[in-house]
């Protein structure tokens, strides 16, 4: 299969998944897949990239990486590309295989949980904010886009490159949190007001945590509701419904630091 | 000029900015505007609307609040419509005059300042925010997206139907904050960690600011940087570049309130 077609081909989820690889498109993505520990199986380039200082740097360094390069049209690029004014540039890299038990043990950290999150620049943003903000891992669980969706990737800025970020299923999660002695906490509007928990003192806040975030329209599912040990809200003003996720996720990590 | 007309030639900014008009669509954002202050002009519906309760909840309270509806085909309507998969309805309303000088009179407030943020998606997720956590106003310095495009009326979930949002040019910005004795902090990756800020104790946080937060890749204009009195920054892990503004602009205002 020519780096052209496998490139197409993994627009779907499902070939991603059997696969096992991934797209990152322009400049600044592959830039930084580049510096990852990530393997990248090879590139699409269209002369559009030389027209940039950048992007001729760019090209060449696939030369010193070894990685193998299809020069195409821009036609032919523009078929594989998924954003609407292209760079010149995608590389296909090799999904990293990262369960939940190959986590680093740790006394104290943070984890993300993505509970059906929708849409895929809430769930890019999110794992960028988990990476910067220093939590050990962002999971998936059941219903939330697919983390290596060309739009996730896109927003993440690359931060999924370096910070595990994977899918999981419930019962994989409930044995991590037993394993580890995890808490398990939901950001929910109905919650106790995060100024009250952090009012009770640094011991109120627990070493190991996982933070669970919910659909952008419907919130937390029914299983992690029951599975949480607290829900935490942001108080907000009463003629907004609710804070985006992504924002309420950056707050309450920031607040819960350690 | 029918409503139809009317509702595409609004698709551009030079439109909206001449007739003093924006439009938002969707079954939630238009229920939103409904129960806003915001002048609703007429409203656009095809029949798909109907094929949902609470779209035909919403076509009959069009006629309580004597609106105006033009009826159209699906084509017709996905010809103004700027979303993929329309729902059957949208609303032109008349975009609020609310100058900087109007704000009213406060002795502790809050101001975010947009400057040259471009992403619809960011700038609507920071009005959102803005409103959520209790700033006064946002405001929009030249070069930063049209906050009644659609994309940031969407993303804001019509949180500037209520929360008072504008642009202003960078003297008016300068005499409001003259006029109110309001301190103007720059948000900079370079700037005073914010735990540093907040450990010097309340009385170092100003209790009329303005936090100025920068474009996407190249931050804080010069004109904001020679004006702000202090810069301000969120510690972040070495291997992110930043956070998604956004977010960083949600967990500052978050971590200033008063």
């Amino acid at each position: 299969m020519s780096l052209l077609t496998l490139a197409r081909d993994l627009k779907r989820r499902r070939a991603r998944e059997r696969q096992g690889l991934f797209v990152a498109e322009g400049i600044r993505a592959v830039e930084e897949l580049l510096r990852s520990p990530l393997r990248v199986r090879g590139a699409l380039v269209s002369p559009q990239l030389s027209s940039d200082a950048r992007g001729s740097a760019l090209a060449s360094s696939f030369d010193q990486h070894a990685i193998p390069i299809q020069t195409l049209t821009e036609a032919e690029f523009a078929s594989a590309a998924e954003t609407d004014t292209p760079q010149g540039v995608l590389a296909i890299a090799e999904i990293p295989d990262a369960p939940l038990a190959a986590l680093p043990a740790r006394d104290v950290f943070r984890i993300v949980v993505l509970d059906a999150i929708q849409d895929p620049g809430n769930v890019g943003v999110i794992v960028r904010s988990a990476a910067a903000l220093g939590a050990l891992a962002t999971v998936a669980l059941p219903g939330t886009v697919d983390l290596w969706n060309a739009k996730v990737v896109r927003s993440s800025m690359g931060a999924h490159f370096h910070h595990p970020a994977f899918s999981c299923t419930w019962p994989e999660l409930t044995a991590f949190l037993d394993e580890r002695d995890t808490t398990l906490w939901g950001a929910d509007g109905a919650g106790d007001p995060l100024d009250t928990v952090l009012a009770d003192g640094p011991e109120s806040i627990p070493d190991r945590l996982a933070l669970a975030v919910g659909n952008e329209g419907r919130g937390l599912s029914p299983d992690t509701r029951r599975r949480a040990d607290r829900m935490v809200a942001l108080p907000i003003a009463p003629a907004v419904e609710s804070l985006n996720v992504a924002v309420a996720t950056g707050i309450i990590l920031y607040e819960l630091r350690r």
